[in-house]
């Protein structure tokens, strides 16, 4: 992880999520962007929603990134108590589908809605179903307004992956899809 | 409203959700059970959590009801502040569909899921969409396991409303229903 | 299972949901609440319903817990049958995907959707998707009205769970989520 | 309604479904086939379940046509207490949106579901939402095993039906759909 | 199979719905009931519809058990040819997931509906999906109206159900579901 | 409509359909593109799928617009019987919810699937719900293949579209969304 | 409007979507933050996405919020030419049902997941359907980051909703929820 | 791959896409039709968007077949740029189920939604999920209205489909379905 003060607190509801919201904390160490990772469960640890709010504004993040699935109240919650931007990943761990584990029956569909639909005035910006590396780009898009430097390493991070793309069809071009010959 | 020490906590997210959470008050008031209706916001009261299940505990409710839409986190909310049984209901506000009103794009889904898919070991009591009246009985059936006249009243009410059944079968026994005669 | 008068009937639709249904014999357990185990299909037993509730209310039961997959009658009709609180359980067995098998196709919806929407009245409290474990500690929760020892358990086992999230997320704020370093 | 001896029995969970239940008895009606009309709530009246259906299986209904909304039970629950083949349809109230009323919420895939997803060995005949004309139709299909009088009278109905759409469709032709000019 | 001339033919849209129609042909077996096994794909071999009507019709089939999944256009248009009762099977195959494979993406949904949702007049009794074996109780509950000895085998089958189910629930209350120790 | 030999079908389940295929019809018409309307049921008329698939080869139709809500079978009927591309509407009436009338529970959703969930080698190009005017544009998109100034005529369209946009959009940069001032 | 240089610029796909985007304007000028409305349609301006994404960033906005309904592209692509963060609004529009308008079948839900589901590396952070208000404060909380004032004012925004919100319970807990009296 | 210049281009978004979309070429390659395959991705290359329909109407391909996942912008941003007709294949990815990889979440609902619900006047035709062969087959059927050789293919092809199915349905009749002898 990059040194320095952190500038965005990486929180998620259990032990659990780590696997998927550890895509996040990748996207920032690759932007060079310093963070903060631990757990809050909206559930277990009620009382360290407010904790959690108050120590990141003392501790001047400028993002929260949000991670949790099933009922996924901790975003919302997170937003509730602080007015740092709050980036939201619904998480539906695939694997985990035993009787007591966390139900995976809505494919995350629960996690979504729980998250997007909070009422007006406590938004919580919202990442696809287990998007979490994206969640670490979106928050190196929000630090860009005030960090110069990252705003050019997202840009070069964009025309990597243009050229990349560019390279994958010239190489499909000369090959074809192939075939099997038969409709 | 009976008198009387309240036994429930009726609250809700929102004084347009009293509408439907009226059907609540309705029941409990109906089987003489006093309870006490307020406001408790879990995203824009988020400190109000806390001390809600704290006044509740040393009022000696029974029960707590609470009604959300949309996100609706707060039956888990208070669920995961005390060990009194919450019982949760999904309102989807049908009439409320302006461009910054509440959301019912999912037909109460996202409120039912919200809900009912709360990590195990902070279970809610979730009912149907709407089923404020459902909520109020099934309050009164928990407190007739101390209450012997809450069970009393209860199989009255049940019996009332088999002999209504019987007699609109009846009724439609002996008039049909009705014929216009093109299949 | 610990002994004395069963104060809780956990009852379910199959025997193949039984591998569901020990979470919530396990939770009661470990609150050292006696319960008793039986299978009542709504479907291939369903003069069962009748004698199962009237067995109930002789026995004392203050909860049952009724666990059921696809159509799902079981915690409805038990409600329909007696005024004791019905905890509803909606199964979905994920490995049992053969032709004449129980369908799990709707992903547990069908089951939620037929324990939640009962008429008005003959409430179910429902938990979510095989969530039996959230059951045994919500039966917990109704019990610990008339049973203060109840009460002080589930205070000390959610103080525990309290701990057990804060030493994971202490652990995870010393080691991080870990990099890969590419974005 | 035709006199005579009443072949199907339609019953329904609630007098508010009869509005969409008339349908069947409408098209019974039309190809002459008697029925006896009834309200069976399998939760406001679950002791009648078991009646009505020795009382069906005495009266030699061929046929019973069960129409519900919401948790839906009663087609699955007659199913469980009779050989007599049950076509059931999911009712889905659009007016009734009230808070205390019926839940519409699910456009009637929870009433389907209900329905259809019953478990090998107590199979409903489920209809579309709302098609109760067609339950009384299917009904008549399986009388036609046995009265060669209603295989005449659906072979009619077929071809009336077959000749109305051919002239509307020449209408069609002829006058064209209208054009207004703007793509 | 059983002998004699086949009271149901069980069709379906491709050989590779052979292995849950299987479950309609072993009820049938199990009730002596004779039937003809094909295979008409609406799509595939659209002209074969009108035929297999046709042949139904003149075979003396008193019911038609169709199997289809994804756009599912077998049991509705048999419906459409002919006013024998069709018995509509939605299939869904789990293993077939390759780039051309049949779509399982909706879990059997578009079937069901695409089955269930007939217009007015053109009914089609639905199954669960991949319910064939229901099918099959279906078909004999339809044809016990003419045949006295498959109402008394169908009795039967239900009665040992039912003691299968006492037995298994006598062995629960007996061996209880067991314990692990934690909540 | 443009006089001359039709070039494209449209052709609909019900009668009921034609307000939603106007839209087909007017988009068409505006492109100059003769046409022939007609209605043809795929489960009232079935027997004229193959008449009206061998009526559009002789004809020398170019393509066949087809719209259907509910199990919508006739697109993907007449994909079976012709070679012709075939452009299906999932059709969703709104104002059509009475007791028989055609079932809108699924928001269009069940003529979608039924439509697009075709078995591979029998293909239907869908356009989205009740979007006629759409498969009116596509249709011209296909001829404009074989007729250069339809090519020009759609070229001519979008740019008109595009200009349409520019003048919205310079419109409400000078007047701005409005304010209540109240966030 | 609030005068300055623009900060946020809010866009959408057609100018039916004013009515529900008001909301984000009404949201910026209460907090006075200078905002540039304009409409950008994904589809039928598809060259101006890279001229606005461009000019957003020679004009220094911080935010871009853009809102659209059903295939809803406009959010993601502009997210995919800038690397400034983009707030996006699923857009259902409640009153426009008509044969050719906007199709409001799937409740949003095509909106929200065409947005929220974009690829890693290209996010967009959602909001609620039809939440344009919450976008508003949304923009504000990621300009609070450079904007000490702004910061303060969404404190004050939140205490007000508090008070807001225990002043409306103060008034429910002394009139309560009324009663009719009958269960 | 056929030689000649390309009638028909395979584009879609990713590189993971070609598994699915070989279909398409497969189909091509059987008929005997010349196709170009490449990637563009709309969301990495969105600048190629324009370059890739320009290069399209300048190649003279007469059909685009795009596929794409989850958000699934690139079918309907082609359509936006030329009057060519685009054929969509909305993609799921089954295998791809990791922290970063495309979510399967929705089973191909959400990107069949965002390539159907495109707004009026730039339609795509969709097919089912995954069903880049039947895009192959329905590009062939738009190339007949032009070349009388693919017609008769396409005849060919329906043919011996036909019967292939005949000959399964007599083995079938022949074997039948097998049986294990209880229901």
């Amino acid at each position: 992880m990059p040194e320095g003060k952190p500038l965005v607190g990486i929180t998620m509801g259990s032990s659990s999520d780590a696997r998927i919201m550890r895509g996040a904390a990748e996207a920032l160490d690759a932007f060079g962007i310093p963070h903060e990772d631990s757990i809050v469960s909206a559930h277990r640890t009620p009382s360290r929603l407010a904790e959690y709010a108050r120590h990141a504004e003392e501790s001047g993040f400028r993002v929260i990134i949000a991670g949790a699935g099933g009922a996924a109240h901790l975003p919302g919650m997170l937003a509730s108590y602080t007015t740092i931007p709050v980036v939201g990943v619904p998480i539906l761990v695939y694997a985990d589908k035993g009787p007591a584990g966390r139900s995976s029956a809505f494919g995350g569909l629960d996690a979504l809605l729980s998250i997007s639909e909070m009422p007006s005035g406590s938004p919580v910006g919202v990442m696809g179903i287990n998007k979490a590396r994206s969640a670490g780009i979106y928050a190196a898009m929000i630090l860009a307004n005030e960090f110069g430097h990252i705003r050019e390493s997202l840009r070069r991070y964009k025309r990597e992956r243009h050229e990349a793309v560019v390279r994958e069809s010239d190489e499909m071009a000369r090959t074809g899809l192939g075939s099997s010959g038969a409709p």
